[in-house]
Parts: structure tokens; sequence; C-alpha cells
């Protein structure tokens, strides 16, 4: 890690600056993966699963029935933990998910209200690699399963559709998904974007990725498709008074760093000698990992500062806006009343950030790379909309019409007023 | 207008396209914009301003004390139009405002919530032309003001600050707005998003503009500005039977006609001779208005549809997913159900969607091109974001270590089941 004392403001800038990611210009390739999907759809689809994913099989999707039979291969104690985790993350996203307004009569004879209605087909992308990511099925499948969307597919590369794992299946399937697509990367994404004769086109696109995949989300956007938000690596904030336990913030920041090279992990420290504590437990406690490496690679880009004032380092967590911030302080609930820029706050001494990755309840998809100060992490209403709904009486209408008339005219637009007088003069007329 | 019977679903594609604007790609000049922007501030700013907006004055910006002088000058029929019309927005979006969720237990000891905070830098967008867009004021003005977002600025065009609308200025003063900068287009956008020495960075961009703005809203993107919502030309479509006024619905097709011949106005209706009663309609009232030919070019791109089922007309309605819907049918509220792709409905005869444009309360903001079938229209969630936050007791962490322990091991990430052990470890320790 490397080490600040107080660092003046004009320093802050830079403190809070994320690890260059590669900001390789990929849009030339977009547009050709793009357009070559377009027009070849699922044979292109193939051509690219067999190069960049190893793909050898001969259908892309598997259906329900090949679902059940992969997720039926469970372990019983892999199950209860996937059945425990479903059941918290269900519970709070019920709770949070948002409701039908009442109706408001803003004058008499002026109702008006806003009903919620689901997306209707979301596609969700699951990323491949050394080890299955089964969190993510569960953080992205219940909320859309809660929300009601007609049509929640997903995607996540394997070799052929019998290697894709039961984990991944047997979470989809505890989420309500009933067929998986075995195809990866930003084609899996352009194929959800476009519509190929066997992946249906979508709505709106959820779920993390390394770059290619996020450029090609954010190309999605050219297609009238949505996308859930902008990601970046993960990342961590540990703020840590004398009464935080250095072996537990080791503990935190390390279940950070083994993320990958690129995820970012910064200490915060009101007090001085916490930062010698933590760094001694880090040196510890990172020989026990199997991803040393990848680990000690990242403490590398990662920052401990000391600010003498809680004060003073709140402002510069909420300058930083981090993905996960963990309060180890005295009174945290109160102290975190002054954060105003964060993604997910874990309170206290027993509340790690790992708990929230799988089991508490919310959910893990996060804004990262400062996006915390503008977007929040997902829940139920990402994956709906909100309609306003406007009914006026005769009366209403009346009531309003010089409000509308006078608005209309001062910004030029006469047909707008007279939308309103010619069914305010009907009126006058049939009541003469 | 171009009218067709029942059409065939294969040509509900065709129907459904939004008239081609201009895909011009806009990279390039915008690298530039923005370039010049980051390297000269205000100097560039000023220099663009000089060449599109005729801009002639020595400041960009209008201070408070300006501010009020000019919103002096607005006389009182118009002051008391704004004031009602804000009145009733206030109304609606605050009891639209998201609130924060209740304490959610998901296990024992594990205590789950979302709290809200508000976005703290905004910058708003108000185009110029012709005539102020007064109300676009009010509907970006007052949900910042609501959520409580610490900086709010607007930008708008004009010559110099002297000239500058003063109902606009009275609009921003009604809703908490200190300072209006004098700058417009493009580059107000790039200035927002990278700050300038008289004009400060924002966290999140909010405002209609053609389609340079538009496209650079978009590119702030790239320089961690976020945006409201990907704009298009307004549009409209009015689902009629037989109870409809052909008068009223005329009036309503004009009234979104009017605002640009890129506007778009789709009819549909269950009642065929509808079709001709509603054209007889327009003819009459087309020569009633002052942009009669913006009216009449609009017209030449929408399109009216006879279909023999309401089911079938409601099917459209969705695959459409208009900005602005009203539902001149019997038993409208009824029918609304089965709508689930719209910014706003408008139900009934006696709701005109340009009350709504001003007066009624809910926000005028609403997706385009299609895009309501993902985006809401703006409300006070919008100029907010959602923190999670969990805090667990030693016992609620200690209850999920199982499922945290064999999630994490599932997914390879060891050091995440060493953030709970190591606390559970230490715990039973202090007990023994």
């Amino acid at each position: 890690m490397n080490y600040y004392k107080n660092p003046e403001r004009e320093q802050w800038k830079k403190l809070v600056k994320r690890p260059s990611t590669n900001n390789e210009d990929l849009s030339n390739f977009l547009k050709e993966l793009f357009d070559d999907i377009e027009q070849n759809g699922d044979k292109a689809l193939t051509t690219y699963a067999t190069k960049f994913d190893k793909f050898n099989g001969n259908v892309l999707v598997l259906n329900q029935e090949g679902l059940t039979k992969l997720a039926d291969r469970v372990e019983p104690s892999l199950r209860l933990a996937i059945e425990q985790a479903a059941r918290n993350i269900r519970q709070f996203h019920v709770a949070t998910a948002p409701k039908k307004s009442r109706i408001i009569e803003t004058a008499d004879g002026i109702k008006c209200w806003q009903e919620l209605r689901p997306i209707q087909k979301i596609g969700l992308y699951v990323p491949g690699g050394t080890a299955p990511l089964i969190s993510t099925v569960l953080m992205l499948a219940i909320p859309a399963q809660i929300a009601g969307s007609q049509q929640v597919i997903l995607c996540t590369p394997a070799k052929n559709i019998e290697e894709l794992n039961p984990a991944i299946c047997f979470a989809a399937q505890l989420a309500g998904i009933k067929r998986i697509f075995c195809i990866g990367g930003p084609q899996a994404i352009a194929a959800m974007a476009i519509g190929t004769e066997t992946i249906p086109k979508v709505d709106k696109i959820f779920g993390p990725g390394n770059q290619f995949v996020t450029a090609a989300k954010l190309f999605s956007q050219n297609y009238d498709t949505a996308i859930d938000m902008p990601a970046g690596p993960s990342e961590m904030m540990v703020v840590a008074d004398s009464t935080a336990d250095p072996a537990f913030v080791a503990a935190d920041l390390l279940s950070q760093a083994e993320h990958g090279i690129d995820s970012q992990v910064m200490l915060v420290t009101t007090d001085e000698i916490m930062l010698t504590r933590i760094e001694e437990e880090l040196q510890i406690q990172i020989d026990l990992l199997p991803r040393k490496e990848i680990a000690a690679k990242s403490l590398e880009n990662s920052v401990g500062i000391y600010f003498s004032e809680l004060k003073t380092a709140l402002q510069f967590a909420n300058t930083y806006a981090p993905e996960h911030l963990i309060l180890s302080v005295q009174d945290a609930e109160n102290v975190a009343g002054s954060i105003t820029d964060a993604g997910s706050i874990f309170l206290g001494n027993y509340s790690p950030e790992s708990a929230g990755d799988y089991a508490t309840g919310p959910n893990h998809t996060l804004p990262t790379k400062g996006w915390a100060k503008t977007y929040s992490g997902l829940s139920v209403k990402d994956f709906c909309k909100t309609i306003s709904f406007q009914s006026l009486t005769k009366e209403g209408l009346l009531s309003i019409e010089s409000t509308v008339a006078t608005l209309a005219n001062a910004e030029g637009l006469t047909a707008h007023a007279r939308a309103v007088s010619i069914r305010n003069e009907k009126n006058k007329y049939n009541r003469g």
C-alpha cells in the first residue's frame, strides 16, 4: 500500500483517481461485431464463440429440461447455501420494491398518479472464467423475477451447453429463469441487443463483465437497448478509528484485493498506529491466500491515509465515492449520516463486505469508479419503469385553462392552449 | 397523415419506427469541443457563444441580484401562471418522492435498509430559441430542489446576461436557482461536464436539446458525468374509440405537431369513421395556427391506423411505446391497465396532453423514441441515489458463515470467506 498523512485537498483529486483502465477505442471493433451479428445472426455468434470461448457444441440454448438436469447435480451443501442466500436477497428486494403512488389531487378535478410496469424483456449477462459467479445470477435474476418481467434470459459462456456450471443452472432456475444461452463476451451483448434466430432481442441488459463486455453494453444503446449502469473494477474503502480490529480490516482489504489485479482498496484511518498494525496483518494474512499473487498486485495500487480529523476522513470518502464502504468506527450508524456518496455501507466491526456479497440481502451490483455520486446499486426499480397518469374532469380542466393558456402563449405554442380551450368552449356551449 | 387499416404484425415494425433523425457521427466534433473547453475554459466558451449564439456580453454568469432584477420584470398574469404551475408540480413531486426504506431484518442480527441521498451537483440545460421554455425550467429545477441537491445551476443561451428572458429567471428563482449561466448548445454541456473558471463541474446533467446537445450529453458520460435520459423529438399517440370527440383529438394531434417538423403524431382508432372525421377537423383547425407550416410538415410523417379490435390497438400502442398516450376511450382507466409501455397516460376526453405539459403536476420530461420501454419520466428519484446499509451483530454474522463460506469457496474467493471466519473465530476465542 502507498501511505499518506493528512494529504492537502489539492492532492485529493489525484488520490481518488482510479488506476487507469485500458481506454482503448473499441468503436471500430464493436461496429464490425454488431454489423456481423445483425447480418449473420447465429452463424456469426457460433464463429465468435468457437474462437473466443472454445465453443464446440451444436446448439446455443439450454432449455428448461436441460437446465433442470444440470441443476440436479448440485451437491446438497451448496444447494442449501444458494437457497439461503436467495431467501435473504428475495426478502430484501421484495421489501424495497417500488410501489404504485397514491392518487394526488393537485387541484379539484385533477387527479395524477404513478404506476409501475415491469420492463418486458430482460437480458442478464454472467461472465465465465475459472469459477462460476453463482451470486451474480441471484443478484440479477431475483429482482427481475420480483419486478415481473415477461421474459428474462441469461447468457454465459461455456464450451457447450452440457458443460454449463450446475450451480449457475440451479441458481438461475431458483430465480425463475427458463433458458440459458451458452454465449459470452461482447458477442453475447450484441446478440441480446439485436436479436438472432436463437437469442431474442431484449429491452435492457444487466450484468458485469470485462472492458469488452462493458464497451459492448455502452454500444448497445445505439440499438435501442438500455443498460444497468457503467461498470468498472470493484473497489472498497475502509474507514477505521481506534475501535477497529486491525485483523478484521486486513481481512476485508484482502477480500477486495483478491478480486483482480485492477481491484482497488482504500484504507482511511484516524488512528495513525492503525496503518502499521493493519499493514502487519496484511503481511500475515496474505500468505494464507490461494489468490495471493492477485491480492499482492492489487495492493500495489492501494492507498492508506491517516487523517487527524474524522470529519475530513469522511469528506475524503465522499470525494472518492466508494462502491463498498466499511465504517469500522465508533457509533458507525451515526457517522454514516455524513456519507453522501457510496454504493453500499457496512456498519461496525461485524459487517464485512463479503457478507453482503453473498447473503445479507441487498444487491451486490453497485456503482464503481465514482459513479456512486449519481447511480444506485441495483434493485427492483431498475427492472421497472414508472408511467405517470392524469385524469381531469371538465371542472378540473376549466380551473387550469388560464394557467395553461398563459404559459403556452408565452412559449409560442398556441395549439397547446387550443387543446384546452376547445374543450372548455364546447362545455360552455353544452351548458348554455 | 398516412392511413392504414388493420395492418399485419409484420408491418408493425415499420409503422412504429420513428422518422429517421440525423445520425451523423459527431464524435470528432465533440472530442475537439471537449478538449478545447478542457484546455481553454471560459475563453473557449466565450468564443463558441459569440459564434453560435451571437453572445456579446462580458460575463457568463447572472448572479442572484441580477436574477431578482430580471425576474421582477415579469408581468402579473404570467407570474401567477408560473406560480400555479409550480405549485401543482411541487405538490405532485413531493408526494411521489422516494422515501427511506424501513429496516429489513433478513435474519436475526442482520439489519439491512436503504437511504436516499441527493445527487450533490446538478446541471440543468434549457434550450434557447424563439420562445422561452418556462415550463422546462420548472420541470427540471423543482424536483432538484425537492431532492435537496447542494448545488443546482442552469445554463441557457442569450446574447448577454441582461437579455436573459425574465420569465425564465422568475421560474428559476421560484425553484431555488441562484445562478444562471448564459451559455447554450453543446458547449454548455461540455462546460458542465468538465468545469471552467466560471462554470462548476456537475455530477449529472438534465434537460432537452437538439441533436448536438443530445450528442454532447451522451459524450459527457466519458467525463464521469451522468445524464437524465437519451432524448429525441417529442411524440404523441391518441387511441380513440367511438366515444372520442374528433375536434378534441384533432386539437391534441395539432398541439403535438406544432412542436417541430420532426415531432411525431400517431392516431389509433377502433372506429373507422373517426379517421375521416378527425382528418376533417385537422384541416379546419390547422388554419387557425400561427405555427401552421410546422404542424403541416409534422403531420406528413404521421400515421392514422384503424384496428377493428381494441386489444390489438393497445398491443400496437405498447409496441410503439409513446412518450405521451391519450386514451380517448370508454372506461379509459381500466383500458390503461393493458398499457405496459408509455411515458405518460392521459385518461378520457378532458385530459389533453398540453394540460400535463404545464400545469397538472407530473413531469413533462419523458422518454421518447421507444425508450418508454425502459425509462421513466423524470421525478425526484432521478435527482437522488440510494445507498444500501447493512449492520450485523456477532450472532448475525455467525448465522450466515456457512452460506458465505460455501458460496465464496465455490466462486474461488477464499479471502471472502476468511473475512467472515476471522471474526467468528475471534468471537469464539473471546467467549472461550
